[in-house]
């Protein structure tokens, strides 16, 4: 099977210019099919407090109200997704910015009020993977901001992480995958304050004990989840890693738990 | 030759939901190779108030610095874009959302500071044929917003007019072209203050005669000179009309002088 990468950007690394230059080079430079994730960065609940609206955070995700689906979807398919597309032109990378509402890529539903009702936040249900086989075969790379649509004319904000695991398991059907969660840390951290304690791999096991024991912080938490529900879904190859692992085999390589056993 | 609808929605049309989703009704509903390109309507201004940057006009065109293009790339590219791509895609229409940077759609150049200095301003370059035709051929209907790149990782602020000229000017080589720019009037105006003065037709001659008198008014005058350059430049059909003229040859027909004449 062809191999196809699949990359997310975010966090910090959104955030700072010279970061987020050498992801884009070092993205430009992968060689075969690729596809970019990024997620919103601190520019959204920068410019929602510009507009005089206060974001709202439960358990580090975003409260969707209607006036903030404006503003990520202004922010992130607009601001970060155009600038992004417009500096990998300039890379020589023809990118090509898309929404899941575009050639409807990314179908979702909008996630029903629980005990947290977070809402205009959609859960994607299907990833259109002719139309994003037929981009790759035309060279065209597709970069995806974190918004989808329900099919009847509701825009909806969608997890980056999520985005870019849905992808890489529905497009492991056509390819081997390899998929890269790339952020501010060279990994996943044994010690949050020590930048080189890069774990060089992680299993189910260890993930459960490092968690139970909170060696693994809250923040990691979602990011790790999407990783290893990736893993299980049929990707080939899952990484978490800082922009140096772009180009290499540097991060966290996430296994199952036979995986580790044989290694 | 095959036909193409090339259709622009802008004004106070945009602003107007009613209004704005009839258009779009009616232009899911044209039948073959169709393309929408959508201005910015007032939503650009408003919101660059609401962040503090106050809109700088000259001769109805924006003066583009860099805080006011981060607001129309959000605005124009995000906000509008996305949400009338969600519309047609309800619709049934396959809408598919570019900017020019988009698979290098429409590649542009700053415009020089002359007497005024515009800013982040482009005029349209190369309309990338090849790229909008395999679309159509996969039946994605492209829908552009008017921002456009130069192809060094800058993005630019683009007339939609003269975006939709563009497109049908360079698209008339390989179709038969048919350009409907249309706003919230019925056609052009005899008497603007008579909703029901439309010209069936303008010719060049009578164009300039009416300029000459100043029965066309300021406003309209970019919009008319993007409609003849469009007609000379070898579209076959151009109008500007009304909603009801989507679906229907109602509006006024834009001319060549010699077509006049033997009508």
């Amino acid at each position: 099977m062809q191999k196809l990468t699949i990359l997310k950007i975010g966090g910090k690394l959104l955030d700072d210019d010279t970061q987020l230059g050498s992801a884009l080079s070092a993205f430009a430079n992968i060689a075969g099919a690729k596809i970019l994730v990024h997620g919103g960065g601190k520019k959204g609940s920068e410019i929602s407090r510009r507009l005089g609206i206060e974001p709202q955070m439960v358990e580090g995700r975003r409260i969707t109200d209607a006036a903030t689906l404006e503003v990520v979807t202004m922010v992130y398919a607009g601001l970060l997704n155009k600038a992004v597309v417009a500096k990998l032109q300039a890379l020589g990378c023809n990118a090509i910015g898309l929404s899941g509402a575009d050639g409807n890529a990314i179908l979702a539903k909008k996630r029903g009020a629980g005990a947290i009702d977070y809402g205009f936040v959609g859960d994607v249900e299907t990833v259109n993977n002719p139309l994003i086989i037929s981009f790759l075969e035309n060279n065209l790379i597709p970069v995806f901001s974190p918004i989808t649509h329900d099919g009847n004319g509701q825009l909806l904000n969608t997890n980056a992480d999520t985005i870019a695991r849905m992808l890489a398991v529905s497009l492991s059907k056509n390819f081997e995958v390899k998929l890269l969660f790339c952020f501010e840390k060279n990994g996943v951290l044994l010690d949050p304050t020590d930048d080189d304690s890069v774990l060089p791999s992680l299993d189910t096991e260890t993930y459960e004990q490092y968690r139970a024991s909170g060696v693994i912080s809250e923040g990691m938490v979602p990011k790790l989840d999407n990783a290893f529900a990736a893993k299980n879904g049929g990707v080939e190859e899952v990484w978490v890693c800082g922009v140096e692992g772009i180009s290499g085999q540097k991060g966290t390589q996430i296994l199952l738990q036979t995986e580790a056993i044989l290694r």
